[in-house]
């Protein structure tokens, strides 16, 4: 039985709460955040204590560690469970500076404890029925991966400012996904942006709606499209041009009903959010770690993924700020 | 926190033991079975105790019992619950007897205590999305009702022989579907049916694919079509037109991945049966239950549900054997 | 180059003008019509003649007839064209008498002239796909037959008082279908129906909604809906369920165009009306028609098939009367 | 009636004589082409005259003139054509060389008569009613417009060595549909592309598969997605997110059979290639063309929309060659 202590009691803490608890072979011991009441909340949600973070990471009897909270205490705990002997499950993404997190990932290295990212996207059934789909041979060789990626609505402003940006904040799923489907990385990134959706977005350094190409070392090519609003729902789906098919992933719907009137045939929307389209998906990625961790086997997302997700989520931004393709290695010159 | 006794340990009540423990409100206290070792490995699996049915009956500070053990224990087991206070969800179908149904449901309504059937598709989203869908006058009046429900494969003869046969056995969840989505009973009903998938079927007195029309006091028509073997797997359609327009409930599908290649654009199968196809119905199933329990309303599915249904399976059996429409009142006077 | 007279000048007639004289193989020579008006202004529109029928009938220039006046006149017409030595193409369905048609199948027969019944919907490439694969072995051996077939809105009430009720002037283009697929005529016949579109029709002596279930001396079973109003548009399904798997033919749109807004995922409605959907299978029709007549070789379409259709119009207006299932011999002894 | 000649008779100039002898109001009175064979048999199956291509512009009878010749003929045609007073229609592209088609443009002007440019996408019913829906509000204002334009194979390389590259040859149809949709042209276009479908085609000089992106005024974005292969046919679609809603024109199928089985649930491919897709385009080009000959009133495609398209190209490829974002104003100064 796999012990885990909970590092933040927000709302994706919450869903992985679930996921732990509903996995018969890991534990939910213990929660800690920085508002008590939330701690509070979800430890009698779930059944479990709550402690401070350090209780947590101190505990030997806690092997694994699952990081919740925000973006900027990532690197730090990471760090921190690590030299404390902790397998840890981190959420994306590992941090915004991509600096910082390629520190950490040096101090991981010489802790040789492993740690998981949280790119929950890798186990929806529907994107890894396209990989498995690719590696089986089914559409041949790939040639060209789109990605669609649309949140219902933005966030608030004042959360736009501290996110880090669009391609580090939402796009980083899109990267990671592209890394994913294609199993390399690209090798130059070209980005378009703008602030058409809210112009307060644009006003706060940022942009709202994107689109990102990338070209590969053997002439594949990927584009990723994000907006921050699609209206009728989470818009998530992925298409790959192979040199003998087309695979795509569609959207998952609400329910199967479709209403004919003399209005049109209409059929229901696109599950609304993330919570309603990846809970099946954060399931299978706790189960994955947990499997990871039992069997001493590598993780199925590592940081060196977090960490390039995040190098290309800079080349990005340095491409839109100056107008042409961005080398990967220009970003990053270790890692290319 | 409702105090719950199982009575099985099968395939069917694996499923609701999942339904009970996952539900916040209710705690699965004991499982009971003829073979004692299903009755051990369920309760060491969901957490719970192993005992006799008269104990779980007996024990006053058990709350309610739900009745997924074989057909033929049906009837005297709510019997024996109800008189024993409890509230009670069974399994369907009622009984294979039209007449000991009516008797059980005339003792229970002595008791006082109410009972639940285990119509699980009601509680289907995509059901209840049509059923929501008419009740708001989305099509106007309906008008023409179609349900389509096949099994992936058909159970072995030995099965055959003492299920009641098909009407009773696997189109009473479609009589019940009907019943649901109508609002009202039928006048009159005519079957058809062969043993077409496999004559051993026929030999066995059943048959394996049948349709069932049916038609209201006004005008209304409903249709069931079921085979025992769609091998693409679990085939769980319905529609109905109405004045105004048409409602269509359609398959889940296993993801959302479509492929096309040279031989075709492919997307997936059906869930594969009705584990997969039913989880969340029969886990809605038992948040209703659990809530009409709390609030002392009455039950979504009632005993009375059970036995109609069970009357309409009677009516097609006769209806079949003399080639003729049967009135739903030659079966079930009192009913109509 | 075959030479054709057409006797008929409205609706259904403007349809196969524009197929006659889009054929590379055939020329239009005259059309005759009781109003004359009619005649003149399909002549305009297709640069024919104008005469009357006995002078088309009687012109040995002319090798093919099509028949696509009244129905009381089919039969008159057939044996008329056929014994001046036309070839012929006669519109559904061949007579409202079944008795009348098959006395013009004795007259014929003597003839020697064959003749082709315009069962358009056998040239529609959805179904006519289905045939094939079914042909191809794709589902194995069938089993179970749908046919959904809706119209847009009833015809007027003075319309259904002459069209030899909702069976032999709208189903009976099903009935053919279900010939067509199956590739046998089934033994026995069971209907259902009513007047819940219009209690209009119902006084007039019609249903607009029905259901009939026909099974096969092997065991396989169809099932037939029709209803006289589906708002949507024209609705013109089948589904086919086979040992190996299940065959569709759906609707075809208006375009492909899908809206998604926070109302929902909306496409475009089934194409309105039999001459939008319909349009390719006509010429489908008169191309199969002029290449029989070219290679004397036997309608895809034959009389007999007509009589057919038309005997199990009659098995279901029986059976509606009786509220049993009537077998086809009891309608047409020398038939089964 | 319109009088036509037809100069080309290869197999774009056959779908054009299809359209224009199906046009009430238009007839084909004369075709020219370079190989004498061809011209011919176009002339024998659509019964017009052969003729050269001076003597159809010179005939003061003829009322218009469709240029369907090989790319390096169009600015020369059309402005002899012009300058003899015709209607012209003209295949795309205008030219391959920007300069030579800004001059025709100029000469044109000088001639006061109008030219259409054969962009038939505008017409396809499924583009058009997405234009439709937007110009309607159905989804608010437009922000990001995605085309997928995907040939199903590759022509040959020799073809590739003449075509003036895959922007000009074949992403000019998407340049031109981004125009119509967004009804506006860019301000500002980025390329990427590799031969990754065949090498040959890269060592010829050009690419295989292309992604380009635009940016406009306000902040909307468009992207291109093409590929010279795509195995299971014609892949023609295009989604516009708007503030209010997506709006997705799909492929046409080949017909709408859809079967099931243990492989899967498979439907028809996409229509095979642009004559399948796009034949009822081509009518409705022609009827326009006719329709505003006849009021002359402008053209819904002029040669400017045709030079635009041009020089969207010419600034595809000068992005490709640089590796950075190009202003159209850079390559079009005159037009920006």
């Amino acid at each position: 039985m796999l012990k885990v202590g909970l590092l933040g009691a927000g709302r994706i803490a919450t869903v992985h709460a679930k996921a732990i608890t509903a996995h018969r072979k890991s534990t939910l011991v213990a929660v800690s955040d920085m508002i008590a009441e939330n701690a509070k909340q979800l430890a009698a949600n779930f059944g479990c204590e709550v402690r401070t973070t350090d209780e947590i990471i101190d505990d030997p009897t806690i092997d694994a560690v699952l990081i919740a909270t925000s973006t900027d205490t990532h690197s730090d705990l990471i760090e921190r469970a690590t030299a404390a002997g902790k397998a840890v499950l981190c959420e994306k993404p590992v941090d915004l500076s991509l600096e910082r997190a390629r520190a950490c990932q040096a101090a991981v290295a010489q802790s040789g404890r492993p740690v998981m990212i949280g790119f929950n996207r890798r186990f929806d059934p529907n994107f890894s029925a396209v990989k498995a789909a690719l590696a089986g041979g089914e559409i041949g060789k790939a040639e060209l991966l789109s990605i669609t990626s649309f949140d219902p609505s933005p966030p608030p402003v004042s959360y736009i400012k501290v996110s880090g940006g669009l391609f580090r904040d939402m796009m980083i799923h899109d990267f990671d996904m592209a890394n994913f489907i294609m199993g390399e990385t690209p090798v130059s990134i070209s980005a378009v942006g703008s602030s058409i959706v809210d112009p307060e977005i644009g006003i706060a350094g940022d942009v709202d709606t994107a689109v990102v190409t990338m070209t590969y070392a053997d002439g594949k090519i990927a584009v990723i499209k994000n907006s921050r609003r699609a209206v009728y729902g989470y818009d998530q789906r992925l298409e790959l041009l192979g040199s003998e098919g087309l695979l795509q992933a569609q959207n998952m719907l609400e329910n199967t009903m479709v209403k004919s009137t003399v209005a049109g045939v209409t059929g229901a929307k696109p599950t609304y959010f993330f919570l309603e389209r990846y809970m099946p998906a954060y399931e299978a990625e706790w189960i994955a770690f947990v499997e990871a961790v039992e069997t001493k086997s590598t993780f199925p997302v590592t940081l060196e993924d977090g960490v390039t997700a995040l190098a290309m989520a800079e080349a990005a931004n340095r491409s839109l700020e100056l107008g042409r393709a961005v080398l990967l290695e220009e970003v990053a010159p270790v890692l290319a």
